[in-house]
C-alpha cells in the first residue's frame, strides 16, 4: 500500500486520555480511533494486526481439532434463565429490549448458547466428544472502561468449549486447548505462560488463566526458568500431539509441575524451595483463561447424550477463552520501544515498509517502485512527499520488523539500506539482499 | 473433516417454518440454525460458505483500491442525531440504554461514523479520493422477520463508503465500485445484472441495485441479453482497469444503455423497442446497492477538507453494500434442485465427499484414507458407519460439488466413481484422476 493514499492518521501529540504504553501507541500509529467510551473502530493498520492474530488463534484452534462456528451477538434472555445467569450477571450485562419487548442481551459470553446447539444436535456418544469455538465480538458493560483495546466494553474473543462423556475426556480436552494456546503465543513471539486460577464453586484444578511477559504488564508474576526452555513446536512438527494421551499428559505436566504464580496467588514458603538460577519475575498481562465447569450447564439445561449402554449420559464441558482484541494491546506493551511499536514477524500488519527518501528523484522513484511491485500487499510503500526525519520517526512509530531505505546516493550505486526494527541494526545490501531477507 | 466427528446436524424432515427453498435446505444440510426469530447461529458448514462469500466480497474491494477497516457495532446515538437520522430511523433501529444511561444503538449502517473517522482523519486533497469498508454485523429489528438468513435480523454486509473532492470523482468511485460488485459475483458463479434504483430526493442516476437471477427469486425482471454475454474478467486479467477512467465509463455504459428493470420500474414501452431475440425475463434476488448521495453527511455533520487553493471543500460521498449472510441464501436459490443444494466451486464448503461405501473392508478404508490425506481440510470424508443410500443422500443434500465415491469392488481394481453434482455425471476413474479433476 502506498502511505500517500493509505488511511494510517498518525498523531503526532500524545493523546492525553491514554494512560499505558498499547493505548498511547494504537492512537498515534492510527490503528485504532475510540467512537464511544470503550468501544473502538479498528482503522486499516489495527485491523491488519487484528486479522493477523485471529488467523493464528484459528489456525492453532483447527490443529487441535475443534470446530469453528459463528454464534450470534445478539441472544435471547431465555436461554440465560435457564441456565439462572440472567439475574446473577449484574450491570455488565448489556441488555437490551426489541421491538416486540422481548428481553434480548449482547452476548458477554456463549456458554449458554453452545450448550443449546449441542442440545438439539448431538444424540449419542458416537459423535462425542465435540470441541466447538467462535471467534466473535462480545460486550462487557464496564463501568469504567480504560486502558484502549486491554478493557474495552466492545471485544472480539475467541471462546471454545467442550463436551465429553466423561471427567477423563474432559481431562484431555482441557490439555488439548492448553497445548494449543501455548502454539498459539508462541507464534506470536510472545513469552506466555499458564498460571492456576480460581475454580469457584466447581472445585478441582483445572483453572488457568494465560499471562505474556510485557514489562509494562498489570501483574507480578514468579515463575520457574524452564517455561522460558520449552519449544511447543507446532502440530505438523513432530511435537507433543494432540492424538497422544501420553504426550498430553507429558505436557500438562510439565506446565504445571513447574512453579508459576501470580502476585494473587504466590506462595513465598513454595518459592523459596527453588533454586535462585531458576528463579524468574516479571510483570504479566493476561490474554486468556481455560476453565474446566463439568455439568454445570449441561445438568441446569437438561442436556443428555446416549451412552454405548444407551442410558443418557450430562456431558462434561469446560470452556476456552482468548482476548483477541486485548492481545493487540498486549503485544504493544510486550513489544515497543521510545520510538514506537516493534511488531513481532507473525503478526505486523506489513512485513516492510520502503521509504523513499527523496520523491522526485529518478533512481529513488524507480527502485522504490520496483521493490513496491514485488513485495506488493505485504509492504507499506512510504511514497509521501516528506521529509526523511518524519519517514524515520512514522517507520520507527508503525513498527514494522524491517525498513528498506532508498536514498539518492544509494539508489545510483544500486544500494538500499536495511533496517531491523527490533535491534536497530541497519545494513547495506542490494535490493535483492533486502528481498531476500524480509523474506 | 471426517463426518463421524463433525458438527453437522442434518435433518430428514423439512421444517415447517420455512417457506423458501434457501432456508428449508439451509436448515436441512445444518447451516444454521435459529437461536431468536430473525437471529441464526451459523455452524460449521454454513459458516465456511460465509467466510467463502467474505472472502470474495473482500478480495474485490481490495483490488479495487478500497481500504478495510473496522467499525464496532455498538454506535452511539450523539453522530446519528448530528445527522439527524436519530428520530427518523423508526422501530427498525435497535436502541439500547447503556448503564450510564447513554443513548446507544447497533449499527443497521454506517455512514455517520465512518463520515465521522473521516472528519477526524483527512485534512487535505492530497489525502483523496479515499474509499473505506467493513464487512461486519448488523441489525435491523424487522417487525416480520422470515426467509433464513435472507431477511434475517442479525446480518452480515460489506459496506463501503467513497470520498472524493469534487461531483466527477464520486462518478468514478462509483463505476469502480460497480465493477467490483459485477466481479464479485460473477466469481461466486452468479449471474448478476444491476438495475437503476430510487435516488430518492438526491435526484440522478447513480442508484443501483444488484439483482442476481434464481428461479425462485422474489421479483420480475427483464433484461437484455447483453448482460449474459460480457466478461468481467479480473484485475490482473487485463479486462477493464480501475485507473483507467475511459474503461470505467465504457464499462458504466455497457451496464447501463442496455435495458434492465425489476418489475417495479419495468417500462413496457421501452421493452417493446427491443428486439424478441434479445429480451430476457426471470426471476431475481437483491444482493446489493450502491448510492451516491453527494454531500448529504459531509455537509450535515460539517465535515471539509482543504483543496489545492486552500479553500474548505464539502466531499462528496456514495455508499455501496453487499449483503454478505443474504448471499448464502441467494445462492442456495440460484443453485441448487430437489436433492439439496448445489455449490459454486467458489463458495463451496468442500471441494469434494469422499463418500466410503462400506466401512470395515479394507480395500474401502485404505483408498479412503488415502485420498483424504492429499485432500486436507478441502474434503469432507464420509466415515460414518453408515448404508450407502444415506451417503449418496447427505452428499447430495450438503452440494458438495464432487462426489468422489469408494465401493469395495471398485477399490480393489483401485477405481473410484467420480461425480459431478451440478449435472449429475458419473465417471469411473483412478484416485490419481479423481485428484486432479477435481484440483
Amino acid at each position: 500500500m502506498r502511505l500517500s493514499r493509505s488511511f494510517i492518521p498518525t498523531m503526532k501529540e500524545t493523546p492525553a486520555e491514554a494512560q499505558i504504553a498499547s493505548h498511547r501507541l494504537m492512537l498515534r500509529a492510527g490503528l485504532v480511533r475510540q467512537t464511544s467510551a470503550g468501544i473502538y473502530a479498528w482503522l486499516p493498520l489495527g485491523y491488519r494486526v487484528l486479522r493477523n492474530i485471529e488467523r493464528i488463534v484459528r489456525e492453532e484452534q483447527n490443529a487441535a481439532g475443534a470446530q469453528e462456528l459463528l454464534m450470534p451477538t445478539i441472544q435471547s434472555a431465555e436461554l440465560w434463565r435457564e441456565s439462572g445467569r440472567y439475574d446473577d450477571y449484574g450491570k455488565e450485562m448489556l441488555r437490551i429490549r426489541d421491538r416486540h419487548d422481548r428481553d434480548m442481551l449482547y452476548g458477554p459470553t456463549n456458554e449458554e448458547m453452545i450448550t443449546d446447539l449441542f442440545r438439539q444436535s448431538v444424540r449419542s456418544y458416537r459423535e462425542m466428544p465435540q470441541i466447538l469455538y467462535h471467534i466473535q465480538w462480545k460486550f462487557r458493560d464496564e463501568v469504567r472502561p480504560r486502558f484502549g483495546v486491554m478493557r474495552g466494553r466492545e471485544f472480539l474473543m475467541k471462546d471454545a468449549y467442550s463436551f465429553d462423556m466423561d471427567h477423563a475426556g474432559a481431562v484431555v480436552s482441557y490439555r488439548k486447548m492448553m497445548l494449543a494456546y501455548m502454539r498459539t503465543f508462541q507464534r506470536m513471539g510472545l513469552k506466555a505462560i499458564p498460571m492456576v486460577a480460581d475454580t469457584g464453586p466447581i472445585g478441582g484444578d483445572l483453572s488457568h488463566e494465560f499471562i505474556i511477559l510485557a514489562p509494562t504488564g498489570e501483574s507480578q508474576v514468579y515463575y520457574d526458568a524452564a517455561f522460558e526452555e520449552v519449544d511447543y513446536g507446532s502440530s505438523g512438527s513432530g511435537g507433543f500431539s494432540y492424538e497422544d494421551a501420553g504426550d498430553l499428559h507429558r505436557f500438562f505436566e510439565l506446565m504445571t509441575t513447574n512453579y508459576a504464580a501470580t502476585d494473587e496467588k504466590h506462595d513465598e514458603a513454595k518459592w523459596a524451595t527453588i533454586a535462585p538460577e531458576r528463579k524468574r519475575e516479571g510483570r504479566g498481562i493476561e490474554v486468556g483463561h481455560i476453565f474446566y465447569f463439568g455439568t454445570r450447564y449441561t445438568k441446569a439445561m437438561g442436556v443428555t447424550v446416549a451412552g454405548p449402554d444407551g442410558k443418557p449420559v450430562c456431558p462434561e464441558m469446560g470452556s476456552y477463552g482468548v482476548g483477541v482484541s486485548r492481545l493487540v494491546g498486549a503485544v504493544i506493551e510486550a513489544s515497543h520501544d521510545a520510538a514506537g511499536i516493534i511488531w513481532p514477524d507473525a503478526i505486523a500488519p506489513f512485513k516492510a515498509a520502503i521509504l523513499n527518501l527523496k520523491r522526485g528523484d529518478a533512481a529513488c522513484d524507480a527502485l522504490c517502485e520496483q521493490l513496491y511491485a514485488r513485495f506488493g500487499s505485504a509492504a507499506l510503500y512510504d511514497d509521501r512527499d516528506d521529509r526523511a526525519g518524519v519517514k524515520f520517526a512514522d517507520a520507527d512509530l508503525l513498527g514494522h520488523p524491517w525498513q528498506i531505505v532508498v536514498g539518492p546516493r544509494g539508489a545510483a550505486a544500486g544500494k538500499v539500506e536495511l533496517k531491523r526494527r527490533a535491534t536497530g541494526e541497519r545494513v547495506e545490501v542490494t535490493p535483492e539482499e533486502a528481498l531476500a531477507r524480509v523474506g
